[in-house]
């Protein structure tokens, strides 16, 4: 193409006047919240130190990655991978430095796995000679390594795995198999075209008695040259919504025979004469499977809050019609639906940061209790988190859809950002645990309290508020009641508590007309499922509140009250959303929904001056983020313009199909059929 | 890739026993119901002679379509423009075939902006003299032409495009010029790369006199090799979240000149002299505008109803986990978490598609009135068409988002089809008026109408309730007052005529405090869109009772009483997802809620049987769909393992970028940072 006709060099612009003056008249200090997002100063410091290195090099920040075919798109992300890797023997990169190098880059490599689950498992479920055998090699890549759980027919229900690995006596090797279609592995990462190895689940068949779920370790592929073992078939699994920089794969295991010592014996044990032992339940298991969405609430933040970054500062650069005729075109940031839908996007995303924040520290605080097998607390924090993945999932993909939307036709091209972002996150809602599945298990744990609560058990901490006496909280009257965020958070205690007892109560009646257990339960799930949420929402709640509120001592109180106001708009929002249960629950009268109208419609003023401010704590670059729409100096169409120049069918100026298909039906020469 | 392990021919396959047995206990006859969707059996005969044309030729069925780049994407999809054209003259084609046929390939050309409006737009702008020129060359596609509005810079603001067209009194010419970078054009449909000719709006400028927006006819290629033409730089926008096999493009025109005879010159004219002269306002300008409009709703209702049906088809097909654990795993369509995603999906269907119809049948009957200018009409139709667009692409998004989640993590795939279907449709929220917008609209129109109403004036049809005394509505007391769809309906009238009175006060009270109109329409927007969604929602009811019921006397009972169910399900649905509004209007009390709520899960039982087939009348080819999950002899998983055969990835047992990037790293030889 020739050269372009209006300046694309965005480097000699100045930043969007726009953006200067929104940046001008914020009430607080930037900086002041990037390190809170970021857990400190000397974190962001390092941060930037890190996005210094990462994002300068062209695999991680060239513009062509926009335009790359899903093979292509593997490609880049196999060679981040390795470069990461490389990074960090270099520079001797601590675990911090190398999450948050993940973090930088969205972790869109192609052999997370193998980091995130191979090696977790292969420390957590091996004996200690297995450990010294295998673990040097997965940490020196000498070998690359996935988990391959999830079957074709099989990914809520794992108890039903196919996949069979029968104890041979005489040969002291396990065989394994893929009996029917259904049993293929399907969905792994890095399964399809990177791993030489696997975890695999399998049955354990020891002369034809079975022994339930066992991990085995394989050799899928040669580490001569790559080309798959005798007995393996494997491959990706092809495209997807997103991540399809990730070889997802499938694997057929035909006979496939292995040594013994190849079932990772941590937990359980097959000795030589074909002995199976129980060694320990594996309470680690369970450990890594809840810090897993816990992290998912972290990316849930993560996507959610790049999302509104770019959104808001193109509200802010986009004019579009008038508010008064008479003057020019304002900047969509001022309608007051743009507003209704960035601003609860924006409380949302700090919400969820909050909550994150909070799971995490619970984590590492009571991680030693978990392991030891706390009932009580494991059973708790299993509850929470379950909830806590369903619903910041669920909250972030609803908003970033939005956020989507309200970027108009340009957010339907890629180069807006978040219409990647959107299609990655929605793997989110499915990924493990689904989220409907999720909802039922908090379900099933917050009957229990609520039975225990009638019965005057003591309760832990996430469901004291079913021992308290709500009838009697105060209402809200006024605007002022509306922003005092402790009594809303007792309206929604309120809420959530009659929800659950009167999903309690459906239960139970239909348990004393005589349904058996598992039919009144389904005959109840979209009521069971709905109370799971409500208590989801006053969590999320409960831990915005806590934590804007920890933060007073510390921090300014410009950024305070600017925090304050978005926690108030979040509780309020959700609390309109979900009007019906409030007003059924008698915590909040239709008079009273007014009020929270109105009151939300004052916060969107009152949020407005701040509003580019606190998207730009956010602080990703626009390396990383990669949208045309949310850059930081906010010169959107020079790069509009620039990235169209790279789409690949601009390259001739004439397609190669005009002469296959167009020229002859110009022409009126085209063969007839 | 070697042979497959397992079959994957699903022609020697039997359709699978589930979805055999809910064929068969269905209570109505499926091809009933066909006929009603496709609007009689000799039509539903016609398709199907259509579909076995254009579904055999692989341009149209193959599975790689698959796996194709954007630029391949493209150049299939010309291929379809190509022969769709040749097929039509072959056969002589009527417009319904026409029409018809684009519907069997969901649009997925590439130049359909050529036929749904360049052609009209040379019908409906061109004075008689231009009709003979163009119209022939047009007809003949020895041009192809696309309608160059939108540009960088203003999409929904038109009044403010900025390209300009001077008219050279000299020369007898008119000068184009893209003066900015925001005033190029932008998003045209087949602009990119197909067409040759564009009509362009630009601002008319005659002796520095400005005369609003006109129409200009300007060739962009060359019909020799279709090279652009001096001035002329066009190309393709980039990679969107769909619809990437259509070359939206960008233009800019620099010194562009063309005779005076290619401004369009129907409604205005410019004289050798320079005199300006507007012959008529663009009123049939108005009714494409509607029209277009009416067309989304029926393509709403063909996306949403083609997700359902492959959605329904695999939950059928899918067993994971347990009802009763000492049975074996069930259908996933037997949770009622299931059935609440998928039946209302399938009732909104419906909805929507008695909608469309109706706006069809009225635009019709009323086309002559409303290009008269038949004022009143005309301002109806436009309120009705704007909601009825936004409504139906917002229901329809939101419902094929969830469908895709509730296949879980095989919905994440393109094999799903949903995915992809997701993709495409969301550009319809944005496109043709974005939905906040058009909501905004209604609502002005609707708030005139409210004033009337007070005043004692008469109203038009669609608003006729606002004039009624609708305080005395009977309860909601039972299940069978739920069922009762008039009854409900007048809930919603007393629910939309509240909310809609209430939010002419709200705007109201401010003009009195003395705030400007537009600040006080601005601080009150987010009230007045709720408001426009309210009625939005009753419409759909109204049209949904109103159709089903017009079937009665022509249709078996028990599709009638099918469609009932559906119809009764989805206004129940939708006056529970806005619980908060019915009860702040007194329409419904919180206990009564619980009726609807538990009539609901009634109804989800009863629908649960006819589940399948309601969804099978939808009756979209395999061919078509190109679901994997969705076909209609639900062998799911030999068509999964098929699909991911044909991944290009696959190709080669090892991926070219493991010999660059992975060997190094796995066999410690990569070279050093």
């Amino acid at each position: 193409m020739a050269a372009p006709v209006f300046n694309t060099n965005t480097d000699s612009l100045p930043v969007n006047p726009d953006l200067q003056k929104e940046r001008a008249t914020a009430s607080f200090n930037v900086l002041e919240l990037t390190h809170i997002l970021d857990g400190g100063a000397e974190i962001t410091k390092r941060r930037k130190e890190l996005e210094a290195l990462i994002l300068s090099d062209p695999a991680f920040s060239s513009k062509d990655l926009l335009y790359l075919t899903k093979s292509e798109q593997y490609e880049n992300a196999l060679l981040r991978s390795v470069k990461l890797v490389q990074w960090k023997d270099k520079y001797k990169w601590s675990q911090e430095d190398v999450a948050m190098a993940q973090q930088i880059n969205n972790s869109t490599e192609a052999i997370t796995l193998h980091t995130d689950m191979f090696i977790p498992a292969l420390q957590r479920l091996t004996s200690e000679e297995q450990r010294a055998k295998w673990l040097p090699l997965a940490l020196k890549h000498n070998i690359i390594g996935t988990y391959a759980q999830t079957e074709l027919g099989h990914g809520t229900n794992l108890r039903n795995l196919e996949t069979t690995a029968t104890f041979d006596a005489k040969m002291d090797e396990f065989v394994l198999n893929t009996p029917k279609i259904t049993s293929m592995k399907w969905w792994p990462g890095a399964l399809g075209k990177s791993s030489t190895h696997a975890i695999v689940l399998a049955q354990l068949v020891i002369a034809g008695k079975h022994h339930g779920l066992q991990a085995f370790i394989i050799q899928l592929r040669s580490l001569e040259d790559h080309t798959p073992m005798p007995g393996i078939t494997v491959g990706d699994i092809g495209p997807k919504l997103g991540l399809n920089y990730v070889d997802n794969g499938f694997l057929i295991l035909k006979n496939v025979r292995i040594p013994r010592e190849n079932m990772l014996m941590g937990n359980a044990s097959v000795s030589r004469d074909g002995q199976f032992k129980q060694l320990k339940s594996d309470k680690t298991n369970y450990s890594t499977m809840m810090y897993v969405r816990v992290m998912i609430t972290r990316w849930a933040f993560g996507c959610l809050a790049g999302s509104v970054m770019i959104a808001m500062r193109y509200s802010a650069v986009r004019r579009q019609l008038y508010i008064d005729p008479k003057a020019g075109e304002v900047q969509i940031l001022d309608y007051q639906t743009q507003q209704y839908k960035l601003f609860p996007a924006l409380a949302s995303a700090f919400a969820i940061f909050f909550t994150s924040q909070k799971l995490i520290s619970d984590y590492n605080r009571e991680l030693q209790n978990l392991i030891k097998g706390d009932k009580e607390l494991l059973a708790e924090y299993h509850s929470v988190t379950s909830a806590m993945k369903a619903v910041c999932s669920d909250i972030m993909t609803d908003h970033i859809s939005a956020l989507r939307r309200s970027l108009g036709g340009h957010g339907y091209m890629n180069l807006s950002g978040i219409s990647t972002a959107m299609q990655n996150s929605l793997s989110l809602v499915t990924v493990e645990g689904e989220n409907t599945v999720l909802y039922q298990q908090t379900a099933r744990h917050l009957l229990k309290q609520v039975a225990r609560a009638m019965s005057g058990g003591t309760l832990t901490r996430s469901v004291a508020f079913l021992g308290q006496n709500l009838d009697s909280v105060p209402q809200l009257d006024s605007s002022e009641d509306c922003r005092n965020v402790h009594l809303v958070l007792k309206l929604y205690q309120k809420m959530a508590k009659r929800i659950l007892v009167q999903a309690g109560t459906l239960l139970q009646t239909d348990l004393m007309k005589g349904l058996p257990e598992h039919e009144a339960w389904n005959k109840n799930q979209v009521t069971l499922v709905r109370a799971a949420k409500a208590y989801s929402l006053l969590h999320l709640v409960q831990c915005n509140v806590e934590g804007v509120e920890g933060l007073r001592k510390s921090v300014s109180p410009e950024l305070v009250a600017a925090l304050r106001r978005l926690c108030c708009l979040f509780a309020l929002y959700y609390l309109e959303s979900n009007a019906g249960l409030f007003m059924q629950t008698e915590a909040v009268s239709p008079s009273q929904l007014d009020i929270v109208r109105s009151t939300q419609m004052e916060l969107l003023s009152e949020i407005r001056p701040d509003a580019v401010a606190l998207a730009d704590a956010v602080d990703m670059p626009d390396s990383g983020h990669k949208s045309v729409l949310g850059c930081y100096d906010g010169n959107v169409y020079e790069r509009m313009y620039a990235a169209a120049l790279g789409e690949p069918m601009n390259k001739t100026q004439v397609h190669p199909s005009y002469y296959k298909h167009l020229r002859g039906m110009i022409k009126g020469t085209a063969s007839k059929l």
